[in-house]
């Protein structure tokens, strides 16, 4: 038996902004800078899902890459692809849709969908330079 | 004298979306697919700006970095930077902001500006396998 | 009018072994040394494919993006991908597939297709480290 | 005392197919669709290998660059480059070529030679956008 | 409460050159080869800094990034960009310049600073094919 | 007959800074800002090195690689890699070792030994964002 952990990574293009109503105009653009323009900005996101697992002796994967792949489609995916996340996918209307925000709501899209192998880490990167790592940890 | 070409990369991040408004909602949704919802969304854009001259004898530069820099920032990313195309960049109030109109306005921008050595290229990269060059060519 | 030059990158994995049945053992281990080797060895390409144009002015777009993928897909991926070049490519039952013939073979599949924008180049990656370029010059 | 993780990357070519002889050829075409093509298809893997240990007091080095070079190139690289993984490879004859059981064969050739600091981790690229880990777990 | 992990790059260049003054010409040539040469030689480092936190639920971050930005440029872009490592750094008047050592300098200027959140581990490229990481282990 | 263009990629590690003995300190200073420290800092460089030619219908190459690889070792790397340029390549006895005569000096010295296919283009990045071009134009 030997445990791996297989990564696929993926892109999406969105736009956001961040911008707390539970906080003034002031608040905002202090805490959140050029950010909290409501027009919104875009970017680039890669993703990386981990999933962790014992290799199958008959197929020598830990995982179909199919399954995975259409799971990060139709969870992720089609939700994010080419929207403006405030607007337009549930978990924004009111969480700040950070990086951080983004990688914990990948998590719990995807995590009770991975029956075949045990979601193990979701790396978001917002540009080449910036990413963050949700591993479920509360 | 030995002429050289000297490229400079830069990103900034912006969203936008694809509508021609002289087309019906229906010709506009064939022509630009999900890139025609008016919510926006975003990329990381990648801008490399090519600049030709001769090189300097006493300072070895073809071009002044920080000159170059400078233009750029000025000239490109502040106007461009964590914007809303369509919304808040003039040249897009009329035109579509699509890879190739947007490489045609960063040249406009800078051409006029890059004296001390002659603008070469402006290459966009809209994704990071996507992009489009733009040399002045009529 | 605007001439612009558009570029989309595709991967795709393939494997090969260079032989020249002119030539004796010897002399294609010579000239090909442990790419001569006949069970073949594999690469993931990348290829970067230019089209040349004017930019519409009613789609801002030198060509429809879709139909570069469509084409590309057709014509080239379909083909080339997850094959042993030798063995399952027309082209090189003859000539060598060497990066160079690859990338010349694939500028002749897609120039008769590229209706709506003009070919201008054919860029193939065998590694990072090594690309050629095609322009269709004789 | 510091415990420091050292990487190293190094990139190899092979070709490979996906097969398994106790299953029918139906369900090998079900399981790995165009993967099974016994022509074979080809990859540039590229090779993460991580040693972890104390740094050294007189060179300041976890361990010696050159060591681990020359373990990588005669235990992996010599073995597996410009190969066809299932005709060419030992480990292959039977397992099948998978990017796990690639990780999983790379770790067991290299971890009884690395004498010097502990390995901790083998990480393989099948793709860009694909990669696995194995850390030697049962 | 959702902890997570955020790593941000950052790139320097600086020179060094390895030699141990305990050792003789003879040794540190045989230990150190070329690197030994005391003109030194450079690189462009990249620099992850990886911070560990929980997600605020105010900002939607775990730390603010202008605090990471401004401590990373403070404590050690400012001290090592563009600076000769052994002759300008003080840790390095001692230590050997190797990536190790540096990663550990970087770990020791970062840790008091990071009251926001909590460090989690350094990494520095000294090439696009080595890296260093450092977790504070003792 | 097709003209093809093959680029094949190196990377090398030196150290330089600005300086022109005909200018005063201060102008020095004021021309080349940081880079005008006199003990160094460094880069890793890559160099892009892309020569022209028809393809040879025996070999299917336009030339042999390991010609390209032995003389931009010989004639290149091995006089710059792990030096410090100002001080122990001649060329930068006297020009200042900018990107753009790293470039020239490049192409001075390869020109001359590329017989088998024309030298066509140098390319010289200092770091991943700056690049300078030399074609051999005067």
């Amino acid at each position: 038996m030997s445990m791996v952990y297989l990564t696929r990574k993926a892109e999406f293009s969105a736009s956001h902004y961040y911008h707390n109503p539970k906080l003034s105009a002031d608040e905002n653009l202090r805490l959140f800078g050029k950010c909290n323009n409501p027009n919104g900005h875009g970017h680039n996101y890669t993703l990386e899902v981990t999933v962790k697992g014992e290799v199958n002796g008959k197929s020598g994967f830990v995982v179909d890459l199919r399954d995975v792949k259409n799971i990060m489609g139709r969870e992720v995916l089609d939700a994010l692809d080419h929207r403006f996340l405030n607007k337009e996918v549930p978990e924004f209307a009111t969480a700040i849709p950070t990086t951080e925000n983004l990688a914990i709501a990948i998590w719990q899209r995807l995590e009770p969908k991975m029956t075949a192998a045990q979601l193990h880490r979701v790396r978001v990167y917002e540009t080449p330079d910036l990413f963050v790592d949700f591993y479920g940890e509360a």
